[in-house]
């Protein structure tokens, strides 16, 4: 059977783990999920995911759930296929993946995931985007980039000189940043600005990003 | 050479990765790491973690840092030995210990982290507990436990029947919650506070819990 994955493409996770099944290059079926209507708070997708939020992954009878897992989860799988995104044959380089993997989760996310929703979400809950927020964020994802910065100058991507799930992971949240005033956290560092322009057009990204028109008309 | 873990016994990070240690039998140096004196902001412990946080540890010429990036790299390079927390000879069950390990990490993690720091850090820093943040956040730890809840009346631990790496990581954080008067939102859970009650008192842990005395006199 094929892998179905449920979702939204303008979704930032949806996004995360679609650009990793085009890296993979494999087959798959999306299937949407409409968060307009409520779709994901409804019995049927919370059996999937009980915290109702997409996307969840079906392979056969199992579902994956929370997108860093659902990609960890594909990665590991089909390791031998397409894209070779956790190093798994050289110890050390997987660990290096594994420590920014959790970097992004644990420093970049928390610092630009309220930038987005200020940007995005609050217009369509009927707020303006609110500055304090933002700025405040902004300064915290700085600091964040500043110890990236000092990194892609020793090499090329975070875990090394090889692009990774740990690069990818960054991709959607970032994507929707630099729709934004707030881009210039990314323009003013240029190794990081270099690495962006870079990770942002593989194919399997440009592919995904042509869905992700969250917020416009 | 033996693997040395960077830290201080009662930070919660630490113990979460001496947690997976005691786990896996290794034999480890735990070098301490003064945090009252600003160590970890220093260049010697820059150079190995640049975000200036613990633990970090060092593994021959290999330094890896993220507590739960540590844990991931210590229970897969050491399957073989100690209790297997990742359940790495079955794929769906290593899938569920991910989805899991995420759901801390996401959606716990965000939570609980707040409520640590008002009732023990900032009284350290010479301002009482914000009772705002502490409600605003026991709101949303509540409604993640209430999903945890439903989850372990059909299953003894959060990915299936077994312990794993997903239960572990919470240790450290619902153990200095435990301490405060906000351990109603696990007591008045009985499938969460059995869950608590019997992966607190795993021997790995107890060792720990001896050292987090944070905030005690």
């Amino acid at each position: 059977m094929a892998l179905k994955l449920y979702g939204a493409p303008m979704s930032t996770c949806t996004s995360r783990v679609l650009t990793c099944l085009h890296e993979k290059d494999l087959d798959f079926e999306l299937v949407l999920v409409d968060l307009f209507a409520g779709e994901h708070k409804q019995p049927p997708f919370l059996a999937k995911n009980p915290f109702g939020q997409i996307p969840a992954l079906e392979d056969d009878d199992l579902t994956v759930f929370e997108s860093r897992a659902i990609t960890s989860y594909v990665a590991e799988k089909f390791k031998e296929t397409g894209y070779d995104l956790t190093r798994h044959q050289n110890i050390k380089e997987a660990a290096l993946v594994k420590v920014w993997t959790e970097v992004e989760s644990q420093q970049f996310h928390p610092a630009i995931a309220p930038i987005i929703f200020q940007f995005f979400a609050a217009p369509l809950q009927g707020n303006s985007p609110d500055q304090t927020i933002i700025d405040a964020n902004l300064e915290k994802l700085g600091k964040v980039l500043d110890i990236y910065e000092a990194k892609l100058t020793s090499t090329k991507y975070l875990a090394g000189d090889f692009y990774s799930l740990a690069d990818l992971h960054h991709l959607p949240y970032a994507y929707y940043l630099m729709k934004t005033p707030a881009a210039s956290v990314v323009n003013e560092r240029p190794h990081v600005k270099a690495w962006w322009e870079d990770i942002s057009t593989r194919p399997a990204f440009k592919k995904v990003a042509e869905g992700m028109n969250f917020g416009e008309k």
